[in-house]
């Protein structure tokens, strides 16, 4: 007889060596749930119904303030230069704990979006209260039904991941960055401000995130040599810019949380005013530079690094051939409409973190010192 | 015959051995200068005509976006806590690299501020040429008379701190702190939301402040063995909230520019998201817990902390009795109002930086890769 132990853990990760790869890779499927029925290609339209956001409610908006933690916090960045790009609504992204303590100038026009994949994140629901006791209109993105942060808003968008069961956040942060751009073409569309060619074209460029994701998925197996390569690494900068920049700080919080490395994130023209000081042979540099409006001054940033005797990786677009001249070594990504490239620039970071972490034998679902969702203050 | 060799830079550096050390020194005259002949203590006034500032401007201004780079951006989120709290204007901190490229939210009601040591910063003044675009109000906060953030400028304010000549800002750093200060008095003033026994008590406080900057530097000898403890870390977390969070950024700044040790600063808050997973016996903690309104929050992220078994350096109040207990070292700084306890917290992190540089042997006034005034992009 030969008997086959049965481990329900093992088996919920399937092919994959831990929750985290297998949710990186979830990523095409949970951002084309993201879409589903919600996206009207057809007529160029986007639906949110549980943001119970009224054409009314879209015109008094005088400012939105995102308020999150971690992971999420960086979606929220790049959810700042979405809104105010597309929407031409002013947008402060603000940390959970900072909020809740700042005494923050909020009104009945101000909407505080809160963004949790647990929604019961403390300082996240406690920045809630703040909004709410000084009248704003509440929204937040969440990835668990029923949750705290679900139930106390006047309207949410829930992520359509399923659960996240790697302390790493990836397919919970990929998610609110599309869900953002949508709410962001919804609020221009009802305050008049996006003509119907634009408005179907942001939305037409919806269609192609699963697929470029896919493909920066492909890529996976040469990002491992890289990682192998550079395990032993202690210290790294991450460099972005513009809506790119969030990138950054959330590509350096992957390697933080689950590899112990000491990555530290700046926004690229930053580099001269100090940190660029670090940069040495034991400091290497990852920049994000697809083709994005910011392209230009990354590159120069990238010469600037390189000089300084860093080893340098960057996150470009395929068919880029500067960066090649440049980088010690290139993340490919698909040519993607810059305003959704945040999508497909963090897979390669999400990937890379995740790597150099199972290299070193590192409990990649449970790194030391953190919870999944930190339900305390 | 006994020939004296003369040295003109070490005579200008005087019983000091570097240009940092001595502008470390010279804070309490150039904060007593900021305060000369801008504020009337009797009359409980802020006095600062080179801002042509009008009590119809006053009124008038929506939003206040803070602008610029480095260690000036530091002193600006300080300012948007105290004009916030105090003045009740909303206030927007934007690196000055990012700001200019992001097609910002601006109107005749915002008023652009710039702060710039040597108010020829390339990216402070090309958003500032932004802000002028859009029809914001340009204020600037610099140190250089005449130069181009002065002159283009709508109105201004002068640092009184005299040239700087050490790399790493220091006096140019604490005099823009409380220049932001009597701006927010005086906008409160102008706005009506201050009402005269807070007023008066807001500017009497200003009193007290060079006294109690000379407090903390007759404490450097209680900073140097700790430097001397510490000199060889290769990394460094800092962590602050509220009011004192932007200190631990320039903390760590002040480490990264000139000892080259990679330090990094966070909300303190933010810990449990992700950086808490960095800190083991390698990754010392610095931490400002003076009294103010976030001093409980931080004795709690202390304990979190020193419980990961990190080395814990607290920046505490005379008198306090319960950060001895936990920490391996305090820097003591005199109990301040906590609306200007920046000043005072932020001086025992600028000679504890300069002596572990100073104690490596490191050109402390020209560290590698640096500039002092960024001209270029």
């Amino acid at each position: 007889e030969h008997l086959i132990s049965w481990d329900p853990v093992a088996a919920e990760k399937g092919e994959y060596r831990h929750f985290m790869q297998k949710e990186i890779h979830e990523q095409v499927r949970s951002l084309t749930d993201t879409l589903a029925g919600r996206v009207d290609f057809d007529e160029g339209q986007i639906r949110l119904p549980q943001l119970n956001l009224t054409p009314d409610l879209a015109r008094r908006i005088q400012k939105i303030i995102i308020t999150a933690c971690g992971t999420a916090a960086h979606a929220g960045m790049v959810g700042k230069v979405l809104i105010e790009r597309i929407a031409r609504i002013p947008v402060e992204v603000d940390i959970a704990s900072e909020f809740r303590y700042r005494d923050p100038i909020v009104d009945q026009n101000t909407v505080v979006l809160a963004i949790s994949q647990s929604g019961e994140t403390a300082d996240t629901l406690a920045a809630m209260d703040e909004g709410r006791k000084r009248g704003a209109v509440l929204w937040s993105i969440v990835n668990a039904i029923g949750s705290q942060a679900m139930r106390i808003a006047d309207g949410y968008i829930s992520m359509q991941t399923g659960p996240e069961i790697g302390v790493a956040s990836t397919k919970a942060f990929t998610a609110p960055l599309v869900d953002l751009y949508m709410l962001a073409v919804l609020l221009a569309d009802l305050r008049g401000v996006l003509d119907s060619t634009r408005r179907k074209q942001l939305v037409s460029d919806l269609r192609l995130i699963p697929d470029l994701v896919g493909r920066c998925l492909d890529r996976e197996n040469e990002i491992i040599p890289v990682a192998r390569e550079m395990k032993y690494i202690r210290n790294m900068l991450y460099l972005g810019r513009g809506i790119n920049m969030p990138i950054a700080y959330e590509g350096a919080l992957k390697l933080k949380e689950i590899s112990y490395i000491h990555a530290e994130a700046y926004p690229a023209g930053e580099m001269k005013h100090g940190p660029i000081a670090l940069v040495d042979r034991d400091m290497p540099v990852l920049a994000i530079a697809p083709q994005d409006p910011w392209y230009e001054k990354m590159i120069s940033q990238i010469e600037q690094a390189k000089t300084r005797g860093g080893s340098v990786i960057v996150v470009a677009t395929e068919g880029d051939t500067r960066v090649p001249e440049l980088a010690d070594h290139v993340f490919w990504v698909p040519p993607t409409p810059w305003l959704l490239s945040p999508v497909v620039t963090v897979i390669p970071l999400q990937l890379f973190a995740y790597h150099i972490a199972s290299l070193r034998g590192l409990d990649v679902d449970q790194p030391r010192n953190l919870a999944k969702s930190v339900t305390v203050e």
